[in-house]
């Protein structure tokens, strides 16, 4: 793969993009946050679009509110190749989840014209508008409209402050018409291939000391919201055994959803994240109580078996306890696989610059999910020290993020050429 | 017993004063509504006074806010019988707790007048200053001052908006300077015997087809609020093994809080009121819990080896799950034994009026906890329907209420006599 090796990011000018950005922040929250429609995120995006157009590119916001710089390669007819990911961040979360990736495909932009290595293909490099779930329970905003994954209906659906998302788009200068046509105005030619560079989110690449995680499949979701509805009682007066215990059966519960995460034999992971009781009261037995859980995996075979057992357990259990438990379970996101031949294109380049490299499942959903729609996709993950993320201790090493570049910017000249 | 067969309540009349009370209530709320400090409950209060000037008692409201109608005996100089309860209610609670036993004590004192009987000693009536338990965390503050049991320090406590417990009292009329003096300047001659009628609040004499509920004793209260610290991960990315779930330590304490209270030898019940999780994010490991609960007995070796016992489970679970557990005791209030005297007495009456009858521990607390400290007590247990209370459905038929109110006042008249 000739060229391979002239493609060297620099370090310090990654180092100088990660310090700039990091600047922009909620001044008044914990750690890095931008979240989506905010006031940093607005001004995150601006810098961005400056730094696409020092590297050369482009530069316009698409219908659905996505920042897009376009490097025009050789063949303006080919269906394009895309890169890109976020600058959003959950409240209080850290500096590389996203950011990496944007960071990263501004290098690969820069390292190819100083290298004047002209693609085939037009290169799009893309910050997504909204990547982290937001008050709208909607993540991806930006690709999920891309995908024709967002409809009219969504648009009604409110904020923590009683704000309609459809609102939020226009006061941050989005029509949401427009973001509704997105998916048809969308790269006239099609797209050929995606690929995400991103930090893994989990421990396993730093544990095995990897430093490439060629992703195999976004893991789907399936999210449970549990009411369980005993009945109040006065918690000196009433025996234990006529007890109705609301909180009791959800504790039951949380266990339940821990256990079938641990007995996964592939992939899987299960968590209970929220539990509401009512009334609350120190001296009142719990009556009502809502818990919010999710199992994620990648092996679709045990996340339907496992929803199925779960729910057994749950009700069985609640009705030992005589409470009631109605389950209401959605589907999040399908199990999207990497695609084989972007997945074979990155061992080859990890294995050309003599890296190494490990097939890795992502637990986390990515804007890749969405993009599968509209082609092959694949992703490339770097470490992240102790598995930390969405918080402020998120780390990954300089090196670690150059190195993935290097990858990054192999696997995008060898999609290219392999046409 | 002479004279005990004329003390017949006049049911209609204290239905009609149940009904007139129960008008009273904050319109806003659900079932019955009276907290302490709010405008309904200062109606209520002026309610229970004009009955008490109706039914001849001398009333004024002392330094600690009690309502107290004074029956004069023969003997003014001899230490006073003191009976009564409380006319505030829990958030949403019902039309009997409290309720029957200041209107009980309001019939008593018609029939005596009525039938010309006498007593030697001086009768009190009290409607006690909000006994159910508040935002400041206190409860029974009447009976709690007359018992010396509030401080200067209980004033500073601050209520959900924000508003010191001593803003409270001045608003309500009351001045803080005299609550704390109340102790000092009551009952000059001292108290003999306090007796309470009360609603069981539990299913027990309901279920056993019992008249009256002869108290032995108020349950001891040990409070628990117990804080665990995990980390918060990634819930996609971080693998089952190496997580620090504070819910899931959380629930496994919920459920141990249980299987203690399950397992008590005599009597004791053990309940988890409340759980609250952060930061609560669908995508996130939860990092911290607290947790609320409480545990109840007449029985003081179970209660403490209980604690104990707990204290090592929670830890020890929680440590299974990398999880740290810090855990609160305090003592609410210490088991309160009735006195035999009292005891007896009630026993005698209902069995000479035919009534059946049996030995039940209060696992609820009463203002009878802190007068316990002035004088000996006793209470007067009567049905509650399907044992429920502080709800809406609470309901003691009229008929019971009755029975409860003729063995009231054949003990007062009894422990009157028995000087």
């Amino acid at each position: 793969m000739a060229g391979l090796d002239a493609l060297d990011p620099v370090a310090e000018r990654m180092k100088a993009d990660l310090t700039e950005l990091a600047t922009i922040r909620a001044p008044d929250s914990g750690g890095w946050t931008r979240t989506v429609f905010s006031e940093p995120y607005r001004s995150s995006r601006d810098w961005v679009r400056a730094r696409m157009r020092n590297a050369g590119l482009d530069v316009h916001t698409d219908g659905a509110g996505n920042v897009i710089g376009v490097l025009a390669g050789r063949d303006p007819s080919a269906p394009a190749l895309m890169t890109g990911s976020h600058t959003d961040t959950v409240e209080s979360g850290g500096r590389f989840d996203g950011v990496v990736g944007v960071i990263g495909a501004l290098e690969v932009v820069r390292l190819l014209r100083e290298n004047d290595l002209r693609l085939e293909r037009d290169l799009l490099v893309v910050d997504f508008l909204g990547e982290e779930t937001n008050d709208f329970g909607l993540s991806c905003l930006g690709s999920r409209a891309l995908a024709g994954g967002l409809t009219r209906d969504h648009f009604d659906r409110i904020d923590l402050e009683g704000v309609q998302l459809g609102r939020r788009y226009a006061e941050f200068g989005l029509d949401p018409s427009a973001v509704l046509a997105a998916a048809d105005s969308f790269a006239p030619n099609g797209l050929f291939r995606y690929v995400e560079l991103h930090i893994e989110q989990g421990p396993v690449l730093e544990e095995h000391g990897t430093a490439i995680g060629v992703v195999t499949a976004i893991a789907g979701i399936r999210r449970l919201v549990a009411n369980f509805v005993g009945r109040a009682d006065h918690a000196g007066t009433t025996p234990m055994t006529v007890r109705r215990d609301a909180l009791v059966a959800a504790a039951a519960a949380v266990l339940a959803v821990r256990q079938e995460g641990c007995g996964a034999p592939v992939h899987g992971v299960a968590t209970s994240s929220r539990l509401d009781a009512e009334p609350g009261s120190p001296n009142v037995v719990p009556a009502r109580v809502r818990l919010f859980a999710e199992m994620r995996s990648i092996d679709v075979g045990w996340l339907s078996d496992a929803q199925r057992r779960l729910a057994e357990q749950i009700a069985e259990r609640a009705g030992e306890f005589g409470v009631d438990a109605d389950l209401s379970w959605s589907v999040d996101n399908d199990c999207v696989p990497a695609h084989a031949d972007v997945q074979q294109t990155v061992a080859s380049v990890a294995d050309a610059l003599g890296m190494s490299w490990e097939a890795i499942p992502s637990g986390a959903t990515h804007d890749a999910v969405h993009i599968a729609r509209l082609c092959p996709m694949g992703m490339i993950f770097v470490p992240s020290r102790e598995g930390r993320s969405h918080c402020p201790e998120e780390w990954t090493d300089l090196d670690d993020i150059t190195a993935g570049v290097r990858v990054h910017a192999g696997t995008l000249v060898a999609l290219d050429r392999s046409a």
